[in-house]
């Protein structure tokens, strides 16, 4: 009697929704415990053909789904608490369909964020993973982009730019041209675009240290800008100081990529943070207890300017564009 | 500074963040109290060419959007308290956006569910609407599907059958050609398709009275079965006594639709619930006062085969599908 949707839920999801208010995915709805604090709501979706490519690994989508959304969450402060999955597909292939759920399921479990619900259609366009995620923090405690004050330092965690010569690569450009003999490098790179690694264990530091926060997904650039003009300043800020990986130094040295690239391209999924100057140390500590890199990089400097980025001479970088927009 | 997709939404969307936990959706996620009881889940996307026509009115696409998953919060019990929208477009087109935002933003108004977050991407593909909304009921009240006793009466609010022939209307059927010289007939059942009525003045009737519950999205006879089955009965239906609007029983009579297109077709978003017998007078009275009419249609029966449909002389209708599945 199980139509192919419930079928597929049942077979693929089911297993996933591990919480008892997800009823085991046969009810209408579930139900969010409350726990006495706030509940944090952030949503993100990826298309094919925008965010991933179609033949990216089943598995590396479902993570990339999920993980952006559980960077928007580690940067407001808040604990994962679960998550909605709406699905549209053109068709259900179990090759594509099994990897992807196991995928979605082990970060599930990883980053504790059970599947609450969802719904599957079909389309016949590109296929679309659309994840509303909730967190919990204690109340009034989610960090704004709003709140940061000139003297607060600008920290970013993990490193910055990889991502972007990472989709650099899958579309055969001159980073792909620069590691052609070097698959191990394209292979970090490429899954640095493919699956995020967002900073959930930095999160209580995040609520309990940071003046503004919010996640680099668009890049660099224009998400500082974005920071700054919800807080009402500018920002001053030390290229040279930008956290890079080796790979992504080695590139930048040789002039395969440019600063530019590196601070406008998006999908980094670090956390930015202003982080007032007395407290940057117990910061930095709470970082290295939670295992994540913070690094500062410049200062909030009151002004409505855009930030800008000097370089080791102190002269201005001209951005031709500070970040990805849809339209 | 602000991006084309920043600017979309602080043009259409901003206007309809008026809970101040939407933060005018300039941050990167919502908070959304708790208040002390349950939080309620649940999740509906439509896709055009699937759910909606590419050349329906925007406005009704942004009320379908949102009311799909009003039709579940009432269902379960639940008062609306929030929603978060996943716009998915390829061009953003102030002559669809200007409507779609309007549309939204009155039900929104209409139903006291303010959007809360989401977020806006492109899409080489159809366009695709994704709502996740949040209910609010007291710790423990959700209304399940499960739940049904055997002797519950089984009933439906308003009538059955109208948003399926609507949709006859749209492709071009049989619907269509018999009310060729009625415009305020198609006008009256293309309406029910496009734009559904959530029972939501229903939701505390529900909660008090009703032993299980869903809404009635692909079709009464196989979300009977859903609801059956989740609550380990079965049912038997006086056909007969199943609510029709004028149009749907003057199109019955005639022999243009049947019976089992009526209860199989999808889009009613009526509320299908079982209701102990002796509460279905105390029931109805509540339903009364909410504005909401409701017909008792038969009686949860113990076992575990699907629903009977029977006609005026007590035989088995067959029915070839249940209801609509999308894989």
């Amino acid at each position: 009697m199980a139509s192919g949707e419930d079928s597929l839920i049942a077979r693929y999801f089911r297993p996933l929704a591990t919480d008892p208010g997800a009823f085991d995915l046969v009810d209408d709805a579930a139900i969010l415990k409350a726990l006495g604090g706030d509940i944090v709501v952030t949503t993100d979706a990826i298309v094919e053909g925008v965010h991933f490519f179609a033949d990216d690994p089943p598995d590396t989508i479902a993570r990339k789904a999920l993980r952006v959304n559980l960077s928007d969450l580690a940067a407001k402060g808040a604990m994962p608490a679960g998550f909605v999955l709406t699905l549209a597909l053109r068709v259900a292939e179990d090759t594509w369909l099994k990897p992807f759920a196991r995928g979605l399921g082990e970060d599930a479990s990883l980053f504790d964020c059970p599947l609450l619900g969802g719904d599957t259609v079909s389309t016949p366009g590109p296929k679309m993973i659309s994840v509303t995620a909730f967190g919990r923090v204690a109340p009034g405690k989610m960090v704004h982009r709003s709140g940061a004050k000139p003297g607060d330092r600008v920290v970013v965690t993990g490193t910055i730019g990889d991502a972007a010569l990472g989709l650099d690569i899958l579309k055969g450009g001159a980073v792909a041209a620069a590691f052609a003999n070097c698959a191990a490098a394209k292979e970090l790179l490429v899954g640095r675009y493919r699956v995020p690694q967002p900073r959930n264990t930095l999160a209580n530091a995040v609520r309990d240290y940071a003046s503004a926060a919010m996640d680099v997904s668009d890049g660099l650039a224009g998400d500082l800008a974005k920071l700054c003009q919800a807080s009402g300043v500018s920002a001053a800020i030390d290229a040279p100081s930008i956290p890079l990986s080796a790979l992504a130094a080695k590139l930048l040295a040789r002039g395969t990529a440019g600063m530019e690239s590196i601070v406008s391209g998006g999908d980094d999924y670090e956390i930015l943070c202003a982080i007032p100057d007395s407290r940057f140390e117990a910061f930095a500590q709470a970082a290295k207890l939670a295992g994540v890199a913070v690094t500062s990089i410049g200062t909030v400097i009151a002004g409505a300017s855009a930030p800008k980025f000097l370089d080791a001479q102190g002269r201005e970088i001209a951005l031709p564009r500070l970040s990805y927009s849809h339209f």
